[in-house]
């Protein structure tokens, strides 16, 4: 896939409002009682995240009809803060000790601090979010509980190497595509849009945030530094991504029982045979093939939207987030 | 001070109300995808909590002059749940192992699954609240970044000796008055009041929740496990609380130095001597009068208000609540 450049320069006008709107908000924050919180906080809120949620807000909201207005920054503010609450809690509990390339927010700080300032981005992000309708509200609201009962599920099959997947895509879409969803969904209430393109928007957000995490599987396994993800994180951590979970259902016999072996006790001399036996299974494959079909019903969604330069900037920004070396 | 039997029986009668609805918010997200979230966050939303901040939200929503609906109810377990999810996450880092009797959760099920579950119960309480109007809305979330930010000044006290008064009154206005007072005045804003009495009861609840903190502070060198928490909590765990800030305040030579020692290493065999130096120094009394004080500028705010039963009864919990042998 090509992204041009044009598409590339005004993708970044959007990011850069967020910036500098995010920057507003850190600023007034560290001038009120919440410094402290926020001169923790900041760190990993400035360390240069990808934006894709308020950016999918931002566009999502235009696509259906909506002009640029606080309230949808609001929104956007919220989704970028939420996610970043998440981040700071995951990382307490996932033991990870770099977050874009810094000490995490426990590392820096102790655990304490980072479950009270993980809370107060969480905080910060409802008080954004619940200034929208109600029906808004309740989308932001579900989707959250939603994440949160993904995690535990998750939780509850690592290193579980019976785990379906159909238990994937019930944690991948709580966990990483309710979110995207419900930033087109919220955006296009706001902007007054109809039902359908409501759900239309709803449903490229669900597929592109599956697309997006199965990438996110694949780069585990096939690493890219470049995408600031060192390989192997999900394996060490016992994470069961959708190629090893595929290769565990295909497999038969002696590879069954090794790639089993593997994954019970992996250290990085097994790459090699890993790699080996997800070719054999034709895992990578079949992760791929299943991306490119979330990618194309997504599209087929947003298609449905009247062409304007938003619709056409969300399928250079769904074309990017897959686009990543896989 | 004496409560009535009749009042009690009429308090119990709000709080009951309150457990109804709590009940069934818990029955219908076990029946949804948060089923296992709640199965583990029910456990301490259940264990009998005084509920004093959701019935406080009524009876101020009532003597403000509205009529029972459910938007107060919303509003009221909203602050029952987000003021639980600080007891889940406070209990974490606390390293606490019962609460209200009972094991706390991540004793039970593991930092992880606490941190999650926290998260979950702020999100469902942000939900509820956020269906309310802006200004109700802008007022829960700076409530609770407040929370934050008090958290964090009160980790930093933590076993600091020249923590001064006015250390204390910025901690305990932000972590626990703050919400009584933002419980009360939301209900007064979502009754329609006038500003004047919006104004009388926030101060009400910030007075009776000043309060409230201290009388927790005496319990806790005083001890009563009728009142279920077990003496010395806050002294093991180098909490600074208002007597003992009191006593390093005004005791000099030898027992400001002895006292020093004592909370820099305390013990259980120190307990005699610590409150031999604290009766020295006059701190129970001193605590005792502060209690007082805050207790008549509170009632004299609610009996601004015209004369109801709602006013007689949060005139009966305000005493109540101060009513704990002290």
């Amino acid at each position: 896939m090509v992204v041009s450049i044009d598409l590339e320069a005004r993708l970044s006008a959007y990011r850069e409002k967020v910036e500098a709107s995010l920057g507003e908000l850190v600023t007034k924050e560290m001038a009120g009682p919440s410094a402290e919180a926020m001169s923790m906080a900041r760190t990993v809120l400035l360390a240069g995240g990808k934006r894709w949620r308020p950016v999918l807000t931002l566009l999502a909201h235009e696509a259906a009809g909506g002009s640029p207005s606080e309230e949808v920054m609001d929104l956007a503010l919220a989704f970028e803060l939420i996610h970043t609450a998440t981040l700071v809690h995951d990382d307490i509990y996932d033991g990870a000790r770099l977050r874009r390339g810094a000490p995490t927010l426990h590392i820096a700080h102790g655990d304490a601090q980072a479950i009270i300032v993980g809370d107060y981005l969480f905080v910060l992000g409802f008080g954004l979010g619940g200034r929208a309708e109600n029906r808004i509200v309740d989308s932001v609201s579900t989707t959250c509980t939603a994440i949160a009962a993904a995690e535990l599920k998750q939780m509850r099959h690592i290193r579980d190497l019976t785990t379906r997947p159909e238990d994937y895509d019930e944690i991948v879409r709580g966990k990483t595509a309710g979110p995207f969803a419900n930033a087109c969904a919220a955006a296009a209430i706001l902007a007054g849009a109809s039902e359908e393109h409501i759900e239309n928007l709803k449903e490229f957000g669900m597929g592109v945030g599956i697309a997006f995490q199965m990438v996110d599987d694949l780069l585990d396994l096939t690493g890219d530094l470049s995408m600031g993800k060192p390989r192997g994180t999900d394996v060490h951590e016992g994470k069961m991504t959708l190629p090893l979970i595929h290769a565990l259902t295909v497999l038969h016999g002696a590879p069954r029982q090794r790639i089993a072996e593997i994954l019970e006790s992996f250290n990085d001399a097994h790459w090699d045979e890993l790699t080996e036996l997800l070719n054999e299974a034709g895992s990578f494959d079949y992760t791929r093939n299943l991306i490119e079909t979330h990618l194309i019903n997504a599209l087929d969604r947003l298609r449905r939207l009247p062409p304007t330069s938003a619709r056409e900037l969300m399928e250079g920004l769904a074309e990017m987030s897959l686009g990543r070396k896989l």
